[in-house]
C-alpha cells in the first residue's frame, strides 16, 4: 500500500496496539519427528490466543527471499523493504544511540584475527571482550584520512561502528569482509563513480588500522561491511498517527525502530525487563513494538531444543502482555530461523492478529502448518500494519 | 489486471453471467455465540451452492482499508478502486438518473439544522420528508451565482444533489460538512489554484441558501460534501464486450452501474421486484449486476438478528435466480458491514463462483471462516470479473 494513502486514512483514537516480534520465529520440521519448533513446544497461551485470532503467514521481501533483520523489521513496521533498503552500518550506528547526520556514511566493523600473511583466521577475533573493544576503538580514533572525518564507536564484543563524515560521501563502497577464512580482507572498491573518494578514504583507514593493530592479537585487523547512508524514510509515527515506542534490548532492533521514528525506551537486557518497561510506559504510547530475541539466537545456533525452550519461555510471559488488555495484539516475527538451517530462512512466518474485530478462522494452533490455512492467508509483511490499524479502528473509510 | 489486456482477450459468446452483490455481506462473530451472521443464519440454498462452487474472500481496496460503496462496487465491476476514485457527489447525481455533462461538478447536499448562532444541531435536519426536500430544493433553484449554472435535484429525505455547470470548474473544493455537531458549517475552500472560482461560486451558493432557508427550521441550512467531476473511466460493456444491465433499487448503486456504462433497468423497490426485473430482461443482456441492500442496512444499524433475517430472505429468493440457469453465478458483496461494528468494515468478503468450469473445493458453507480456505483464496475484488469472464468462456487464450 502507498504510505501516503495510509497516512490520509489514519485518524486519532485511544486504542492501543502491541506488535510482538519473535525474532526468527518460523521454523521447519525436525526430520526425526516431522514437527517444527512451534509444533514441538508446549504453547498453551499462544495456541489459545490463535484460536481467537485471525491467523496467516507473513512474507517479508518476496518468494524465496531470505530477509536480514533490517528488511524483516521494516516489513513489520509497514514499509516495503525493497523500496527502503537500509545498510547494516546504518542500523548498527542507530543501535548504539549514535545519531547519524545527513550525509554520514556508516559501516559495521568487526575486529578480526589475521595470520602472519594477512589471511583471516577468525572473523570475530575470538569474540574479544567489550572492554577490549572499547580500548582498541580509542586507538582507531587516532586515524585521520583525506576528505572525511572518522568517527569510531564500540558496540559489543568484537563489533564497532565506523562513520565517515564529510561532504559528498557515498555508501556505494564494497565490503572488506570476505565472509570466509584463509583469505585476506578484500580491498574497499567504489561501486559507483561518485564513491571513488569515499572508497579511497576507507582504504586509507583500513591500512592505518592494520598498522595500529599489528601487535594486538587476536584483534589485529578490522573487517568492514554494510556501507550506507541513512535512508530518507517516511516516519512511522507520522504515517500512522501513532505515539510509537520500541521495547527492544538489542541494539540492532533499537536502531531500526529509531530509524522509522519510534521512541526507543530504556530497558534491561532480558525479556522480563522488556515487559516491565512495556508496563511502565503503557499509558504514554498508542503503539508498542516488543522484540523477543531468544528464538533467533537458538535457531542461528542450530539448537532445535533451545528454540523450543525459547518459545516456551515466551509463552510463559505472554499472560503479562495480555494482562495489559491491548485493543490489538499481533504476534509474528521478522523472518524464519529454522534450527535445521541454523540461519535465517525464506520461509513465511506465522502471524496472528487478536482484536474485538479480527474475525476468526479455523486455526487453533500457532504453527507454520496451521497458520497456512488462516483467514489472513499468505501476505506481504508490510500489510500487517494496515490490518492492525484497522483493527484498532484507526483508519477512516476509503471513498463514499 | 490491465483493463486493456482484458479487453483484448474478451470475445463474444452466448453465455450469461449474474453477479449478485449482497451489500455489506461480510460479518463478524457475535461475542456471545462466536458465530457470525452468515454462520448463524439458516441458508440451505447458499450453502448448497457453495458446495458446488469455487469459494474465496474478496478484498476491495487493500489490507485494512474499509471501502465505501463506490470503491466497493468498482472493485466488483473489475476496476482497481485506487486507480478510479469517484466522489460522492458524482455517485449521488448518477443515482437519481441525473445525466452529468462533461465538466459538471457535483456535490452531495444535506439539509441540516443550525441554532441561532449558526452551529449545527442536526446534520440531517431530523431526516425531513422527501416531499419537504422537494419543496426546499425548489427554493434553492432560485439561487444564481457568478461563473456557474446551479442545478439542484432532491434525492430522498434530507439529501439533495448540487451540480455546478460551466466552463473551467474544478472538483478540488473542500467540504462544508464538518461531520460534527456544535460547530458551524465549514467554508468551501479551493484545494488547488484552479478551483478558486468554483470555491467562490460554492461559497455564494451556501450564503444565499442560508438566507433563503432562514425561516424553514428544522431544515434551515445546507451541508455539502464530495465535490467531484465525473471520472474518465473505461466502460464496462466495452472492456468486457458484454451487454450489461444493472438491477438495483437504490440510487447509489444505479448511479455506480451507470458510471461504468451499464444499462440501468427500471425496477421496483423490493428484491422481489428486482428479481422480476431480472427475469423480464433475461433475454436482452449477457451480464446482470443484481444488488441486494438489506444486509448492509441491518449491519449499519448494528442489528445482528436483522442481518441474519436479511440473509435468510435472500436465501429464500435465490432459487428464483438459479431457475434462470445462468452459465456463471457469483455471489459476494461490496464490503463487510459487521453488525458488531455497525459500520462498513475492512474484513474481506465471502465470494462464490458457480459454473460448469469453476472447479470445486472443500467449502460447503458460505461463511467468512469457510471461504477463507476456498480455492479462490483471498484476492483483490477486481480479479473477480476476469474469473467470471473465464468461466463464461468469454476470454481468448493469452499467447499462442
Amino acid at each position: 500500500m502507498d504510505l501516503g494513502l495510509l497516512r490520509s486514512l489514519a485518524q486519532p483514537a485511544t486504542t492501543k496496539i502491541i506488535l510482538c516480534s519473535l525474532d526468527g520465529l518460523g521454523g521447519l520440521p525436525r526430520p526425526g519427528t516431522g514437527k517444527s519448533e512451534l509444533e514441538t513446544a508446549a504453547l498453551p497461551i499462544l495456541h489459545a490466543l490463535a484460536s481467537r485470532s485471525a491467523c496467516g503467514l507473513l512474507r517479508h521481501v518476496g518468494p524465496g527471499i531470505t530477509p536480514g533483520s533490517g528488511p524483516g523489521h521494516l516489513g513489520l513496521f509497514g514499509y516495503d523493504p525493497l523500496q527502503h533498503p537500509v545498510g547494516r552500518g546504518v542500523l548498527e550506528a542507530l543501535g548504539i544511540d549514535f545519531h547519524l547526520k545527513p550525509g554520514d556514511v556508516a559501516a559495521r566493523g568487526n575486529f578480526c584475527t589475521v595470520d602472519g600473511e594477512g589471511r583471516i583466521t577468525d572473523r570475530r577475533a575470538g569474540r574479544i571482550s567489550t572492554d577490549l573493544c572499547v580500548k582498541l576503538c580509542e586507538r582507531l580514533r587516532t586515524i585521520t584520512v583525506d576528505g572525511a572525518e572518522i568517527v569510531i564507536e564500540p558496540v559489543k564484543e568484537h563489533r564497532f561502528v565506523l562513520v565517515l563524515r564529510g561532504d559528498g560521501l557515498s555508501g556505494s563502497v564494497s565490503e572488506t569482509d570476505p565472509q570466509a577464512l584463509g583469505v585476506p580482507p578484500l580491498p574497499a572498491r567504489a561501486l559507483a563513480p561518485a564513491a571513488e573518494r569515499t572508497a579511497a578514504a576507507v582504504s586509507q583507514f583500513v591500512e592505518r588500522a592494520r598498522q595500529l593493530l599489528r601487535d594486538s592479537t587476536p584483534a589485529n585487523m578490522v573487517l568492514l561491511r554494510g556501507f550506507d547512508r541513512q535512508p530518507d524514510i517516511p516516519l512511522f509515527p507520522e504515517t500512522f498517527r501513532l505515539r510509537a515506542a520500541a521495547v527492544a534490548a538489542y541494539p540492532m532492533y533499537r536502531g531500526l525502530a529509531r530509524l522509522v521514528g519510534m521512541e526507543v525506551l530504556d530497558t534491561g537486557p532480558t525479556f522480563t525487563d522488556e515487559i516491565a518497561t512495556l508496563k511502565r510506559h503503557w499509558d504514554s504510547f498508542d503503539f508498542f513494538f516488543l522484540h523477543y530475541k531468544d528464538t533467533d539466537k537458538a535457531g542461528e545456533d542450530g539448537d532445535f531444543d533451545a528454540k523450543v525452550a525459547a518459545l516456551e519461555r515466551f509463552d510463559a510471559r505472554l499472560p503479562d502482555v495480555l494482562a495489559l488488555r491491548p485493543d490489538v495484539l499481533a504476534v509474528s516475527g521478522d523472518h524464519s530461523t529454522p534450527s535445521i538451517l541454523a540461519a535465517h530462512g525464506w520461509q513465511p512466518v506465522p502471524a496472528l492478529v487478536a482484536s474485538a474485530y479480527c474475525g476468526a478462522d479455523h486455526v487453533s494452533r500457532f504453527t507454520e502448518r496451521d497458520c497456512a490455512s488462516g483467514a489472513l492467508g499468505l501476505f506481504p509483511a508490510q500489510e500487517l500494519m494496515p490490518i492492525l490499524m484497522a483493527n484498532a479502528l484507526r483508519f477512516a473509510k476509503y471513498g463514499a
